[in-house]
């Protein structure tokens, strides 16, 4: 990122979404970006832009879906794919090629934690609505409380248990001994699946504790706060991936 | 790699699955590996090799799910991150970062579709049987062919019109003038949907005619040939991402 050119991010306006998982990591650090669907059309911004990208005819690589991070020339999308490149370029993630890699996976795991969870209310097909696909949705979400979100998150317990930094500390990391972005994903995660699921899930972080202290100690960086206090922070909403629809808690 | 100690690919012995995405990446360019889990266990191979990956106590980064890559004390696991990993160890992706992150973009949506295509027979969950979700994985099946696999295929089809390289040749790339791991992955990805939805990936192929020049040359490639003519490509068959189940398919 050159001094005078913020990073874009292309999101959806109205949902957190995937999109998320990178605002989160731009706001940890303080580092400038535009959010630009949210901007104003008539000076270049706003949903207009974010279509350009993907659907625009001119453009030589245009990327599936969003989100979409814009850093000069270059056009990165995959919401993981786009914290590994961010990740070093902002300090959260460590220097090594082992350590990059490994926050990498569990990203791409949260990823499709991420995923399963949005399924369960649409798992006929996202190409579909919800109100078409209601009673599917409910046997889904059973599945998933029941048979998979513990062992998703017991998976990410294990993470945090052997990582041999946290020996001593009251707040563990998934990697090294400083926090990164993984762990503001997992934040975003379980902040996610209490809001889709509220029972359940404190149901399931009493079994992992580690998990659930990482959950309590993010929102309390500064930065991460006041970002979580702002307008910046949109709502949890039944656009988004995580969705509080009724029976589906159990 | 050192000359005396080849990969390890660790992937459930059975089926193609996710590991073969790896498997072609590596046959295709003839590296030493050793697929572990169909190795003898009383050699240290089998499946408890691989189970000691994910579940053995003394790991310090277990992954989450195979396949996994072991190349020395590094472990790999997710396979779009085991193809960035290899890529450009194995001259598979260009140089440069821009391509490097563009390929891994591709794979990462070739995952995005391989899952879809896999839950149309598991739309309820993952964790239970197909038999508990007929009438659901028939719904989810409609709704794939006729409103997902086509907007996919364009998509790899745009990636592929838009690739300066492909100008005046018959056999187009998705990037640059070498072929790659993503196209040996969008060929894999092309033979599943064929495998589990015959009729409408060959209606949809019509439409996408340098997808279909791509999937056709692929295993012309010398190397690539005789790998899917020898034993160590297993059939496809109804444990794997793609099944071929009766009403499936239209």
């Amino acid at each position: 990122m050159s001094a005078t050119r913020p990073y874009q991010l292309h999101y959806w306006p109205h949902i957190q979404g995937r999109g998320e998982f990178v605002r989160l990591a731009l706001e940890a650090v303080g580092v400038p970006y535009v959010d630009v669907a949210r901007g104003d059309p008539e000076q270049g911004q706003g949903l207009p832009a974010l279509m350009h990208h993907l659907q625009g005819p001119g453009v030589a690589r245009p990327p599936f879906a969003c989100p979409l991070l814009v850093d000069g020339k270059l056009v990165v999308g995959q919401t993981a794919a786009i914290l590994l490149y961010l990740g070093p370029r902002i300090g959260l993630v460590g220097k090594s090629e082992a350590d990059r890699l490994w926050a990498h996976q569990i990203q791409l795991t949260i990823a499709d934690v991420a995923k399963e969870a949005h399924d369960t209310h649409h798992p006929v097909s996202t190409a579909l609505y919800y109100e078409d696909q209601i009673p599917e949705a409910r046997r889904a979400a059973e599945a998933f409380r029941t048979l998979r979100m513990g062992k998703y998150l017991a998976w990410f317990e294990t993470v945090l248990a052997r990582n041999p930094r946290n020996a001593g500390r009251e707040v563990p990391n998934l990697i090294g001994a400083r926090p990164g972005y993984v762990d503001l994903s997992l934040f975003q995660l379980v902040e996610g699946l209490l809001y889709a699921f509220p029972k359940a899930t404190r149901r399931a972080l009493r079994k992992t504790p580690r998990v659930a202290a990482l959950h309590a100690a993010v929102p309390r960086q500064k930065r991460v706060a006041a970002y979580l206090a702002s307008e910046r922070r949109i709502a949890f909403n039944e656009d988004g991936i995580f969705r509080r629809y009724p029976g589906m808690d159990g």
